[in-house]
């Protein structure tokens, strides 16, 4: 178990392509979720990924994430997901001394681009690029989750 | 990934208690369920196990079973379970060819003991012990997870 400490901003500009180091193409879904615990399944590249997260509240949040077979990961986007299956490419792009995580959403939610940066404590100092706009960590629109059930394309 | 093919019968004495051939202390809890799929947390013994299993039709269904921490088991148990906790031991029970599953309620669901045999096909022939009562396969009261929303005291 681990505890998570995210913040989410806006993307304002494309600057941030200059600073790429990696790429991954991300599809997921959720399982379920209740008021407590939500249970997502990624396929992340060629690794499959069952992550339970406890219920949002701001910045913390409990964290299970468990590596699991690609095919298990596969069978249960196709066949058991009850809401949309999320599609996006993260790229790891640099700034300063952080590797921050930039989602590009397709799909049902092209036109969104967000960028999560996880810290270690709730207080730990960090430089705001260029390209960062409004902070929406506390926004739950934002939630991958939310996403699922509201995609972009319909605000 | 697999298909569990399961029957399940209530037990009307308790001649089996002479063929134990072994016994587990589980709990288990419900992280999350939808029309599609629900996720188990579970302790048996000192091992932690997290299940998906695809919603039940009849005797078979897709399960998803993967080991975890036992730590991480017990912190969901505590705090990410939504529906009540369920308190069982399960003896393994010899009856000819095959191994049964007996589960010895406790907690709310206490007064219940229920006989599982896992089958490899739906058409596998078995034989049908004497401690065997009413097959209860097909009847949704007994899941774990009805179990877990409406226990045997409340019935």
């Amino acid at each position: 178990m681990g505890v998570e400490i995210e913040r989410k901003f806006l993307v304002k500009n494309t600057s941030w392509r200059d600073a790429v180091e990696g790429q991954d193409a991300i599809l997921q879904g959720y399982l379920a979720e209740t008021e407590r615990a939500s249970v997502r399944v990624r396929v992340k590249g060629d690794r499959g990924f069952l992550t339970i997260k406890g219920a949002a509240a701001g910045v913390s949040r409990a964290e299970f994430e468990y590596g699991i077979p690609l095919e298990d990961a596969r069978a249960m986007l196709d066949t058991l997901s009850s809401l949309a299956v999320i599609e996006k490419v993260r790229y790891r792009v640099r700034s300063g001394r952080h590797l921050w995580e930039l989602d590009v959403f397709a799909g049902e939610n092209a036109g969104l681009v967000l960028a999560e940066l996880e810290l270690t404590s709730e207080d730990e100092p960090f430089e705001l690029p260029d390209w960062a706009g409004e902070e929406v960590s506390s926004d739950a629109r934002y939630y991958n989750l939310s996403l699922a059930r509201n995609p972009f394309s319909r605000w």
